[in-house]
């Protein structure tokens, strides 16, 4: 007998059959993301109006039913297994979109997936830039869910950084609305900034207003290589503190994520130049404002770079795009099984963080390809091991605590734009003081006494290492 | 006996008295800011280093002593104002200013000037843009209290933009940190961007980390004028709409603020050119973009504006500047007090609003100049008034409640910048539906469970009509 069985019953009642999805494949369907744990749901909400989803959080607080929201589940992180079962609402059928081309605003709903926003947004003459690597499957939901970034961060900014308004429902099913369709807004507590982020544990967001920026007219592709690790991230910082050029994209890859790209294609990166380091410049903005970065940008590369390589049109930029495009999938020949921690340090910190990560790879005797956003220092470390590999995978483990504990000790941050889910539960108390975690606490339980939205996330240790993951490739999966 | 006497004697012993005032003249000074609503502290603490304001806190928390955090004082809302007496801790001592050029980031305490922060900003070619009209005197710590924004908020955005980290302390006297020194941050709840807006209720504020952008090489000034108000917001809709032009500055001026503007220099704006709304553009980036957007706006100018004038250097644009910078003061001409009612309306609304402006002037027989920021929808509403004159005063008190209905119902918010203090708490629920309320309320409790920060702002109604306001003048009031 599952443990909801009569409020799932009240549910299909109240809602229709329609809207309720109680069949297995349904239900198994909506039991796992891309962390690949699997809790199987009671019941899966499909709403087709937000006005659907109130009465569903009104029957599940009075009854005490858990509620996981999820969109397309493109999270790494587990944030939308539904841990303790229950109910799953699924955001997908709530997915409109239009631009006011006028104000420089989007106006979405959760379902709504990034690259249609970016792609109705391009069509009215504007950018949205936040873009997850997922970014054509994964819904604004989500990215609001988890605070996501991209490539883009270090110039504009995250998902944060273009939340003009929400609104959605409080777990008691009462309809709210934080800020309006309005650049300014100083009314009141910010509770539209503390469910961004918030891994749908403080409220469901069912629709947003999203700040535009005017379309960039021109781009500029510019890829350079470095002798090392530490002379690559020396001399972006030399850019930065000198030069003071800031790139819409500033992509790092080490000299191992280099090889993954070079295995992969077969191609060198830089013909003549062997084992290097890389950094992939774009810089995007007004076809004089690129021009005059560009030069600046190029005098910098030819003297700190061993070599570079000007794109004179997109198709030359997808060329130089390849290495990045490519070493991602290309990690899986080093290990079937990868941990993708996007951890973010401080840029004074980079060399440090560089001879750290030389240190980790020898000392756990693992493949550890790293890239990543050097305009932010958000890099993606990539621990790849062999699940069967008992010993592997304990060195794999003892790794990622090392990595945490060291970038908080360097002044960092654990995520950059993955969010805690499951899988970084273990280390949110390197990141925040027994006061920090019990103020999110606090705020928890005030916005959601009965705890009924996605029960077992952020604050509660979740030992990932002994569960079971499902094996099986979901369309966004690498290879 | 004053109530906190005995809490007030452990304080002087806990702190020494070099750091705690309760002479008179030092709780007189801290018992009003800008609003001139006046309510004694039993004692002023001026914290030298952060760590002083635990113990503070402690102490308060332990004895249910009412705490104010102030800065400089300059908010008009009364969110400084220690309304339930108490402690009040002053800022002022905490104001340290360090630019990481490296990085783009301020990292400043709390009671540093906002200019002070700018001048170091730029000193190191950094730009920050948040410009409250009192930034040579308002600190960072009471910018982040309130949100607030200035002129460049609709290319730049407000405070909550530029803000990458905050930390202080809990009610409960515990030091935290949200968010650390880098552009990314997802790990855990949002509780920086609680704290911001909060106007001091949530926690204190003592040191802040502030993104800064590449400071402009150029700048360019153009003032336009306008038949009419709404003929003005018509041709800068069709501007945004259709030339997609980001100007830094889009100041609007309605007639009534031109005439001000007028009499006090004695001259007209344009020679020949009466009874005008004005537009005063500034564009601000590299020379190549200004050069790039100046021909874009100037042409926008010549088929929508009945005149315009360009500066041809800085002395020139101060000129152009002067009907902007005249005008507020000069409004005292027209009442001997002054509602300034930071609304914000969404662009597709700007017409609506402007004929009920002129509804509103017309049946509250009253002058209500109107000025404010084009690019996001924050309009300055000034009505103006004798207050000796009960007719008059009550006038005043109608057609600001008529204002913040409208601007809610054309989907505004009833403050873009100023934040709620005592001045809008008849206003909140025009805002905010009880929902909201409850949670926001909610947050309060778990915050600050004895309800020791700011007590009596925000959610208590204030009627700040029946209050006795200190006849004085403070070095940032106009005239």
């Amino acid at each position: 007998m599952l443990p909801f069985a009569k409020a799932t019953r009240a549910l299909v009642r109240r809602l229709g059959p329609a809207l309720v999805d109680t069949s297995e494949e349904g239900r198994w369907a909506a039991s796992f993301d891309s962390s690949k744990l699997s809790f199987l749901p009671e019941a899966v909400i499909m709403p087709r109006r937000h006005e659907d989803i109130g009465p569903v959080l009104e029957l599940a607080n009075a009854q005490g039913v858990p509620v996981t929201v999820r969109g397309r589940g493109t999270t790494l992180m587990g944030s939308a297994a539904p841990i303790a079962g229950g109910w799953v609402i699924d955001m997908l059928r709530l997915n409109k979109v239009r631009i006011d081309a006028e104000a420089g605003m989007a106006h979405v709903q959760a379902g709504a997936v990034n690259a249609q926003v970016q792609r109705a947004a391009a069509a009215a003459g504007w950018f949205y830039p936040p873009d997850p690597a997922s970014k054509a499957y994964c819904t604004i939901g989500g990215n609001i869910a988890c605070n996501a970034g991209g490539m883009h961060g270090g110039k504009y900014g995250v998902t944060r950084d273009f939340v003009i308004a929400l609104s959605g429902y409080l777990p008691t099913g009462e309809w709210v609305q934080w800020g309006v369709a309005t650049r300014k807004f100083s009314a009141g507590f910010n509770l539209r900034d503390l469910w961004i982020g918030s891994e749908g544990m403080l409220g469901v967001v069912t629709d947003a207003v999203l700040r535009l920026v005017p379309a960039p007219a021109a781009r500029w592709t510019l890829l350079t290589a470095f002798a090392s690790e530490v002379e690559a991230v020396e001399a972006v910082r030399a850019l930065f503190r000198e030069v003071r050029v800031q790139p819409a994209i500033c992509e790092f890859l080490d000299r191992d994520s280099v090889h993954c790209a070079e295995r992969a294609t077969g191609r060198p990166v830089f013909v003549g130049q062997r084992d290097r380091a890389v950094v992939l410049f774009e810089l995007a903005g007004s076809a004089s404002e690129v021009r005059e970065e560009s030069k600046k940008l190029l005098a910098w590369a030819k003297t700190h770079a061993v070599a570079q390589r000007v794109a004179k049109n997109r198709e030359e930029a997808e060329q130089l795009w390849e290495v990045r495009r490519k070493c991602s999938g290309a990690m899986f020949e080093l290990g079937d099984s990868k941990l993708n921690e996007d951890i973010v340090v401080p840029m004074r910190a980079y060399s440090r963080f560089m001879r750290f990560l030389a240190q980790l790879k020898k000392s756990s005797r693992l493949h550890i390809p790293t890239f990543g956003h050097l305009a932010d220092g958000n890099l993606h470390v990539n621990i790849m091991f062999n699940r069967e590999d008992a010993d592997q995978a304990r060195r794999a483990e003892a790794a990622v605590e090392r990595l945490m504990r060291k970038v908080v000790e360097l002044g960092g941050a654990i995520s950059g734009e993955h969010g805690i889910g499951l899988a970084k539960t273990p280390f949110l108390r390197i990141q925040h003081s027994p006061a920090q975690v019990r103020a999110m606490q606090a705020v928890k339980a005030a916005l959601d006494p009965r705890g009924i939205l996605n029960p077992g996330k952020m604050f509660d240790v979740f030992e990932v290492w002994k569960q079971e993951k499902l094996n099986l490739k979901l369309p966004w999966d690498h290879k």
